[in-house]
């Protein structure tokens, strides 16, 4: 895979070498059940103590306030569908966005066909919710606000904490949810500042294994489980534990870089280059995250544009994993024409990445412009 | 660990070689995620493609029958809210046994606190619920039954397929869901010859990894999922799937040994060596899968025995992983003494077991009998 440029690093990422290591080291060494009495139970729990507290270091939160689940999207199901339920009697009403990820839309969904009232707010052109639409939105009979940390698609930022100012000033019944993982581990983050009540974050997309999430629950807010048995996680998350992937993420986090520094200077240096060009057009807004740029070349649809940069081992996506090839909702929340909608590409980085690789897909894209059939 | 006799198999496993080898190479040479539309999501899916066609064959089914989930418990959820969801118009009535595992009985429960009707079948005194009962229990409100296939504490094998000819009798409109969990890879397991609809499994009970599910849905039900959002798993489990955990179920698979004699050996040297002593009394039943027996030293609390057993480095457990340190509530359905139920001991087999480790057992035991004060 010497010829790789992997730039689709916003779906999943490869796994770290510490990551692997310590997947493989659990999987052979240490495969008691976290439940079982005896010593090698404990040893199995030993390993759910150190990543939990590397986890709590990174949210600087309290370790209790840490669940692991097998997914980010268990996590956000499990933060909406709890926070619905533990509400209900409350209000009625659910505030969130159009941009969200799929798991928090479609749960939103379910809850609005049992009667619940749902606000979506959409984003400015830059993608950016509004923290005045945030403020409108939100009244005494919300229940949840459910607002993501960082896009996923074009790696816009959003104003969570404003949400935190006006459930306080409106004495809202709401609890705060926040979808961060795109945010988590490539930005400072801590739900305390954020003013949130439940976070999610995921492993596999900070070089940790495909299977691992988690979700953060501030000490003292009830929520019911979504999976029910055995009680493991504090009776939050029932079923053993998957202690092998709990050791990887553990990996990722102790492998995260200080700085986040190479990674801005790579995304300035496809700013540059595609920006100073007539065929593309930028669609991340400045001061996005830089993991993450979404760019257009009008006239060329996303999947073509995308299989002509396969063939030479360039990897992008168009919009994002989860939406598999569909028009991105994102994008045509913000306004964008279908043109630069249907033509999107993200790009997203990690360490693992060189400015050769953006030079590769920047003369790939331009030969793409020559070779292929325009759409218009 | 060369000392270590390991009796825990019913908690979970040591992961196999070829599980340990999948998961390796998966981890650093397919990170791809299967939702992606580039080549490395289709090499990531071709792992899911394989795996789902090693689980088909085990249970000889469908390949579109098999959906991966985070666990057994999440599967054992998933089946039970699901059916309850997709039915609930059609009656009102839950059909189950007292010695289901807890990620069936809190399911239930649950549903039980929202208006269902629950019947919870009780055991006879070998651990095994009747036809008899099971056919007189469902009627034509009865929307669920379920039943598991080996008991996790005695090794029990029950009636399954006697539900199915008592819903078609009844013509009740009921899903028959089976947690076939201790089961899975360690007897013949047909969907089709219980005549189930629901089936759920786990990998990490028959050396494979943990954080791997399986839940078994026959073509053509309905079921609402338990997580939703980018819809994987044809929509039944949304999240990104765990590649590697899930390549690693299938090299459990891989490595099943073809017959299970060697176990019925080791079980039948036990049952041989305890079943002549006084001070040992046999708890499981003729015709339990072989894979557990359980014992009771009456006048020894079961944790008291664990501890001293541990010091010699053999593990066994008192009751099941699952239901930590609490008297066993299937042996109290059996209907045995509280001097049985206090202090049973579940001794689970795997291949990699020889008959040297029940000898160490065996004179453990009797070690613990002159050592450890009597709580009679």
């Amino acid at each position: 895979m010497n010829n790789t440029v992997y730039l689709d690093n916003s779906s999943t990422t490869a796994v770290c070498e510490r990551s692997i290591e310590y997947i493989s080291h659990t999987l052979s060494e240490n495969y008691g059940n976290p439940s079982s009495l005896h010593i090698m139970g404990l040893n199995a729990e030993t390993e759910l103590i150190k990543a939990r507290s590397a986890v709590a270091g990174l949210l600087s939160c309290r370790e209790d306030e840490i669940i692991f689940t097998g997914s980010g999207t268990e996590a956000n199901n499990t933060a909406i569908f709890g926070a619905a339920k533990a509400r209900r009697k409350r209000g009625n009403k659910i505030v969130t966005t159009a941009i969200e990820h799929p798991s928090v839309l479609e749960a939103v969904k379910l809850l609005e066909d049992e009667g619940f009232d749902v606000i979506r707010l959409s984003p400015n052109q830059d993608g950016i919710i509004s923290e005045q639409d945030i403020f409108k939105a939100i009244d005494e009979k919300t229940i949840l606000v459910s607002i993501m940390l960082v896009n996923n698609e074009t790696g816009a930022i959003q104003p969570v904490s404003a949400a935190r100012t006006a459930i306080e000033r409106k004495q809202a019944p709401a609890l705060l949810h926040c979808d961060a993982v795109q945010g988590f581990g490539k930005m400072k983050i801590s739900p305390a500042s954020l003013g949130v009540d439940l976070l999610s974050a995921s492993a596999h997309k900070i070089h940790g294994p495909k299977g691992i999430g988690i979700l953060y629950k501030k000490k003292g807010i009830h929520l019911p489980p979504l999976l029910v048995g055995g009680g493991q996680e504090s009776g939050m998350r029932s079923g053993t534990e998957s202690v092998p992937l709990i050791a990887g993420l553990r990996g990722a986090i102790e492998s995260l870089p200080k700085t986040h520094e190479k990674i801005k200077e790579l995304r300035d240096y496809a700013a540059d280059l595609f920006g100073g060009q007539s065929f593309a057009a930028i669609n991340s807004p400045e001061g996005a995250l830089p993991y993450i740029i979404n760019i257009s070349i009008p006239g060329y649809r996303s999947e073509t544009l995308l299989h002509f940069l396969e063939a030479q081992g360039i990897y992008v996506s168009s919009g994002s994993a989860c939406a598999k090839g569909q028009g991105s909702y994102v994008l045509r929340a913000m306004g964008l024409s279908s043109e630069r909608v249907d033509s999107a590409l993200r790009i997203s980085f990690s360490r693992f990445n060189e400015k050769s690789d953006i030079e590769r897909l920047f003369d790939s894209l331009k030969k793409a412009k020559d070779t292929l059939r325009s759409s218009k």
